[in-house]
């Protein structure tokens, strides 16, 4: 699994607090914790006002990158954001996201070809978020053909295929996991992640829902998540489900964890 | 999902000592919480010497009966113990188990027809137990076919896959969800159960591989288990997995679940 530590992000508001107040340890905190529990890369998200995100994203990127070595994924829904956050960056990351919106693909492909830059797709277009697998699928191999053309590895390219929340969709995790299956089948070495706490906006006790999507959605082929690696029931549940779908030989990667206390009962304070 | 209660079972050390101790209270405990947590049938094991099995399960049976109305599932690996405590219980009940060993099928099946009574059939045979999935439908279909020539409904068969140890096999998980689908596909309303715990035998942290093998198996069609419904994670993993796999309509199970404490965090005590 690659993970994508999620924490760093104006959207949850223990984080906006900690940017509104511009406590600077409380960012410097979560930056090395989710390195220590695994995070292959950090998403850093302003969540402010359009006005102050690029002071926002540039203030956070520099300590990040003062705290850990973890690369980075620049996550904004304006390209001209991204873009301009690009250079900031000590090594190549992830850009999150772009998608079948009209420009987005135009804006960045052109800028990362070549480089080692990756890229989170995400199966919307102009005609919105669709909740059709096929559809999904159809989404994602044009962005799929349209990152090749421009020099894309295919796992340089993680599809996320949008998963709809499950309190107003009853077949949300079905179309997600047949979403993932037809885009595995053709596209094996392109990777698959998630935001994993959309699917239970509006219900009680999430982590039970966004664990479970979690197990079921790596289950169905997903290979990455836009996740919190702090939580002791997502590291459990990850590794419990990775070792129960043959892909933790001998299940050492499981027993590794419960060694260094990354799984295991929580601890009495 | 139908709940059959797995901890009247001497093979449960604590439960095995409140055998030993005769401690009425401890089994009208279990029995009763088993029951308020949701389990449909509760399992009644000895696992004590063979030379006291009969009296064990009898002692059992009459405090679970005394005790609440669930009815029982009659567990042992002699049919003569559960021919011989059959007539003890106060309701139809479930058998656990017969299989393809010799005799098994003979014993029960011909004493159960024409009942309310329904059975576990495990997949095995006298070659043992398989590992492949193809082999386990195989000796399904037989136990099938055998229930349905003594008149048995589909639905008053509960075939157990028999999952292996993660420990010792990695495709173990796999191996019985293939199963699982290959039952499911030609005999929908045959229930598939299995016991959550073997699984894990052998490794640490038991409860992540437990739970994350009850919701995998959920997902390819497993709709019964042999699980301890007191234990919250696992009613957490259950009501969560239920409704990602669209089993739930608008998700009222979970939310009832939730609102009647059934889950959510754990209280401070």
């Amino acid at each position: 699994m690659i993970i994508i530590g999620e924490k760093i992000n104006g959207f949850i508001p223990r984080t906006l607090q900690a940017i509104e107040a511009k406590d600077e340890s409380y960012i410097r905190e979560i930056a090395k914790s989710q390195t220590e529990f695994g995070a292959d890369y950090l998403d850093v998200c302003a969540g402010t006002a359009p006005e102050i995100e690029r002071d926002t994203l540039k203030w956070l990127i520099d300590i990040v990158q003062d705290t850990v070595d973890t690369p980075l994924c620049i996550d904004s829904s304006d390209v001209n954001v991204i873009l301009e956050m690009m250079p900031l960056a000590k090594k190549p990351g992830v850009i999150n996201s772009i998608s079948g919106e009209v420009g987005k693909c135009e804006a960045i492909l052109p800028v990362i070809q070549g480089t080692d830059w990756k890229v989170i797709a995400l199966t919307c277009d102009p005609n919105g978020i669709p909740t059709d697998p096929q559809v999904k699928f159809n989404i994602a191999e044009t962005l799929i053909a349209n990152a090749q053309a421009h020099g894309l590895a295919l796992d340089s390219i993680f599809i996320d295929p949008l998963v709809t929340t499950l309190a107003t969709q009853q077949t949300s995790l079905l179309s997600f996991n047949e979403a993932v299956r037809l885009i595995k089948a053709k596209y094996p070495e392109v990777h698959i992640t998630s935001g994993l706490s959309n699917i239970s906006f509006g219900m009680p006790y999430r982590k039970a829902i966004n664990t479970q999507f979690l197990a079921l959605a790596m289950s169905a082929g997903m290979d990455s998540a836009i996740m919190d690696p702090t939580s002791a029931d997502m590291r459990a549940t990850l590794y419990a489900t990775d070792a129960l779908l043959g892909n933790d030989e001998y299940t050492m990667n499981y027993l590794t964890a419960f060694r260094q206390g990354l799984i295991g009962p929580a601890k009495k304070a």
